[in-house]
């Protein structure tokens, strides 16, 4: 990192990498498994770390300058793109949910080691599960969609306490004795993120790991998690919305023929394909509007810090919830519409187009667009915000 | 206009209009003719001077101040929002098309006068024609989709030289003679815009009353009335969608019953109208921000004055043309399925949801979004811009 | 009624009859009130008592044949469709919900005096009570949405007995004492379908005139009216899109200007022109198709009689929904989009075709889409049958 | 083939096929290539000859029961279906192409060898060209799209005319000298249908070898074969969308787990999840009728024999095409839209319902829905037919 990086010099880091990661997509989508080649140059662009306060050695780079790298990353390779961006995620519960010391180990740590983070939490399976120990914990159980352990340095976890259902967070590196990382995703899509198993075999966790903030503990700064975890989201679908469009625009103009009977020359030509491009165009641009916006409002609501109001904080859900619903449904509907302008030529795994649309499909489930939208439609009615919680 | 106005408080004022507006709009609607106390009120505003340059006594405003003007008043009157923008782009296509001379005395007389512009210009019918008289022409025919011209103090007129079909433009007061306004317009939408048939018997135009500017002719900024034009209907089309969705809302949290088999004390309790309001917010509030980086777009272009390059005028032409389709689309999304969330006993004369659809209906005809969307289409593949022209 | 008459040659009537509703279609649009010119061509045509059985002296017609001839009347003039269809209904009604002698009564005064009925049922009000009294009721109270009953000879009236809430069935003639017709409907769709209030003042109904049929009390078979109900609404659904397509289609034929920048001499050589009127043609065709197939069902589940059982009923009721939410949407969709491609002329109120929309926008809320459509839902999922009951 | 076969008796042995092939149709997209064993079990199922008239040993299967098993086998494996469906409709073009000698001997031997057709046949590769060379001809070139050849007994090829650019037809078996399968089928749908490339070097080919057929060149009937072609598409997208739509629900009711916050404690129970399962049935069986009545217009055509007038063709292509637009679409949507209310844990690549989608987005884009949308909508407008032709 030198001393005179800026959002613009981290932005054209991402466009230079996304040139490179488009090279191996089409293939790292049919191995699946782990990103490593990419991962090194991702280690090697620095941006890992830009998220991380000036004060532990990062590049205090905002969340949204990082979600644009998200989405930069995105336009080629969508696992790469949500990886990079659930890593800043979890740099972010960490700065939240962390007492002082643990955030001033953990991340000057990541900076040392140039770490990626990777999350074994989600919220819905509820199969892990600690006992009290001493001064800690014993967990057993297992966690689905691990996203990232698979080439994580550090892992963010939670279980619950088997007496009292409460949940508990915090870091470990991967090789605790007892856990165990199984690259059992099967994902159709997002095929490189590693969003697998993670079991746990009398995984110890001492008292001193587990995070706890009491300056923030129950204030609505410390429910932006979510938010930024549902606009890493948005900007992964916008990304892969704009990589697919560039990519089939490309094909359309040096490998699709007119069809037979068309009457034009250039397939680009037909008043059907110009129009198809067109609405495509439209549709994703007010989608990418609407994610800037969003992009702004978690900037907003981040930098009021502890200070920030539960209205506030409604109001930035809302906006990103809106965003999220409306770069999903836009992002299936350019992934699935290419095709029809690019032609039969155009749909094999060699050209592997259809990455695009599998990427976005498995992702946008992770996330039901019902409840985003209805949540936003009970506060149009009533002027309520959504409760914090898990995606809202 | 006091010489503490600025754009925050232009958009106040417009604020308080529409509310005036709103409480007589569904009886205008069914009325139709002209919009007297409405223009009264307009006029005792001020709003319609803003537009004239702080040189000739106006206000000053930027495009994108009328147009957000424009919008507010639309979200209670279709009509007068159409009549309003109109108007400003009549001061748009004087500051090009005119001399200096000509500028001055008519924008003077505009600011003097506190006038409403209308025009007969329809450049498709093909109907008027002028013939070379001595220092003058005299024109005969007629134009249809004359707006504004039953309430106007002032006309821009176009007719072809009957020789060389050359288009020729001139500005005149309504009392000229041999120069008739029909009141025929009978549009099911847009009931006040006066969109109806001007005759022309034996009307005589002097020389000095044609424009020419000599400055700008043939360049890039003295074609981006069409735009300017085009940002009249788009913001329109927002303005009419914003307020149909925000009554809608209104009557469901106050008037709606809930379904007899929803099992929900308040209708706005049912998932169902959650997720149909949230859809039509969510699509709608990405409309406006497109529709807001057109108005910057536009601004941005006029802000170049005649240096303005023709691609620098190509680019803001694809922006418009996106924000016009998709607020166009919108809009009638949101104006057609408000109904389904607000319940049977909401689709009456008495309450006039329908005028929102039939006044978007009508004026998304005159504005094909078809050919608007071919042409992003066509610079998605290609790079060119639309030629410079009507309505594009 | 000639003896010769036979479904093709009632058809073939409905058929004169529209082309003679369409010539005042647009003008009854706009005034409202009562049809009676087309009501007594209506009654001249025989085709009101088609639906009586030939053991009463009637046609004997089939509920497909005249719900086909409501799709054929609905063409042209949708409230004449709505009128006809809930006429047959209400015949429908009758001979399951009344008792033998009733039946006869009734049904051989509809036949001599050719008339049409009327209702003033509306399930929802719960507006209208009963209190016992002799050997009889009073009621007293109002129904809104009382279609027909503006011109109707008899009337099916339902009440809520004022000490249990249970519903009751009658008929009376307009003329009953204390019952006033207030023709104050106001929709802005369905104009002269008279769906106004009645009002009632100590109405006395006698026991002999309360419907109550032993034989088919807690049958299916008694609750097939509300699937007969939903195929009226749904084939003037269909009927109006079909209509509103035809008058489309002929407009652009004959009237429309190609787009200027069309490069097309017809406006129906447009490329988009014709993909917009084949997209509206298949949709329809389907939805058409999907109608018809719930003309059979309702005719099966018919011709079972009281020996129908539930599980035959709930078939054709999922047939029927499904048929209703496709005629509904699909509806929607032809008369909003036809203006498109027939051009900014088109949208006059001389021309009505904005009628075509305003019918369907009306007449689709009262029986929501969304509904029907988790009926069908929970029938996929489950195997379950919706509960029989008002609309379902 | 017992004596006894019947219509329901195909479509039983049809349905028993589609249990068996659902068991290994996952698998068998992953790993592509050749469905050996699928295809054992149709040989021996008997149904590759139902479709040989009864004078040349076949089952005389009237070509709307040989699509109904199209539909059904393409319920479970895309694949299967299409090269089933193919498969006839090159027993089509050899009795409306072939002479009557071409046509016993070819089918002859097809019954008694329960041949499958392939073909090499592309229309738009112009690729493959012949030469005259004493009495026959000598073949040099390449096919695409070879749909069947890596798996065929018997092939139809056509080549053009290196002088004159005429198109002909012949029938060949795989092993004549010079014609090489290259097995490079790389589609991301319809994995098994071998539809690669044929190459050709020097392949003689005898003049009693290519098709002609004096009695029907010329004629309506002789067009037959595009029509019979679009309906073995669009069988294959119905049956692939029925297929999903039913291993979806299965997947709902057994697997699916409620939203966290839908307050439901079956998924199947969100009011979300019916209504979109409604949905998808709805528009669904719209679908399927109107195909169904595409499968009628096709038998009806046929049994009009070479006495078909051009006008009841058309009518028959009109209806073909429609079905077929209105199957792609609805098939697109089905197998894309099924995920969300499935689950995240749905999109596994074990679980395989990706296919689904993969097929239907594959298959569609060798039949442009736009230019048979184009072409209903100019018989709408107009009343012509298309030209007949390859896909229409």
């Amino acid at each position: 990192m030198t001393t005179t990086a800026t959002p613009e010099s981290w932005l054209a880091e991402a466009a230079r990498l996304r040139a490179l990661f488009a090279r191996d997509a089409v293939a790292n989508d049919q191995t699946g498994g782990q990103p490593l080649a990419q991962l090194r140059l991702l280690k090697d662009s620095g941006l890992l770390t830009i998220g991380v306060p000036v004060a532990y050695g990062g590049g205090g780079a905002g969340w949204s300058t990082i979600l644009r790298v998200t989405r930069e990353l995105a336009k080629a390779d969508g696992s790469i793109g949500h990886l990079y961006g659930y890593h800043a995620n979890f740099l972010h519960n960490l700065l939240t949910q962390a007492s002082e010391d643990q955030r001033r180990d953990w991340l000057t740590r990541t900076v040392a080691g140039n770490w990626l983070w990777g999350n074994s939490v989600n919220s819905f399976s509820h199969s892990l599960f600690g006992r009290r120990d001493g001064d800690g914990w014993i967990l057993n159980g297992r966690r689905p969609f691990s996203s990232g352990t698979h080439v994580a340095d550090a892992i963010t976890i939670a279980w619950e306490d088997e007496a009292t259902d409460a949940r508990h967070f915090a870091a470990v590196t991967p090789d605790r004795a007892g856990l165990t990382i199984l690259h059992d995703w099967d994902g159709f899509g997002q095929r490189q993120t590693g969003s697998g198993t993670v079991t746990y075999d009398n995984v110890r966790i001492h008292d001193s790991e587990v995070f706890a903030n009491p300056d923030v503990v129950g204030t609505p700064f410390a429910t932006l998690g979510p938010l930024h975890q549902q606009s890493v989201l948005l900007n992964v679908f916008i990304g892969q919305a704009i990589g697919a469009l560039e990519e089939a625009k490309d094909y359309t103009r040096t490998k699709s023929r007119p069809w037979v009977y068309s009457g034009h020359d250039r397939h680009s030509d037909d008043p059907w394909v110009k129009r198809v491009y067109g609405e495509l165009h439209i549709r994703l641009r007010g989608a990418e509007l609407l994610a800037d916006s969003a992009l702004e409002a978690l900037n907003g609501a981040w930098a009021k810090g502890p200070a920030l109001t539960a209205t506030e904080r409604g109001e930035a859900a809302i906006t990103v919830a809106a965003a999220n619903v409306h770069a999903g449904e836009v992002a299936l509907d350019v992934t699935q519409r290419i095709f029809e302008v690019m032609g039969a030529r155009s749909a094999t795994r060699a050209n592997g187009f259809d990455r695009f649309w599998r990427n976005v499909r498995t992702h946008t489930l992770h996330n039901p667009a019902e409840y985003k939208t209805r949540n936003v439609g009970h506060w149009v009615l009533t002027g309520e915000f959504p409760e914090p919680g898990t995606f809202q």
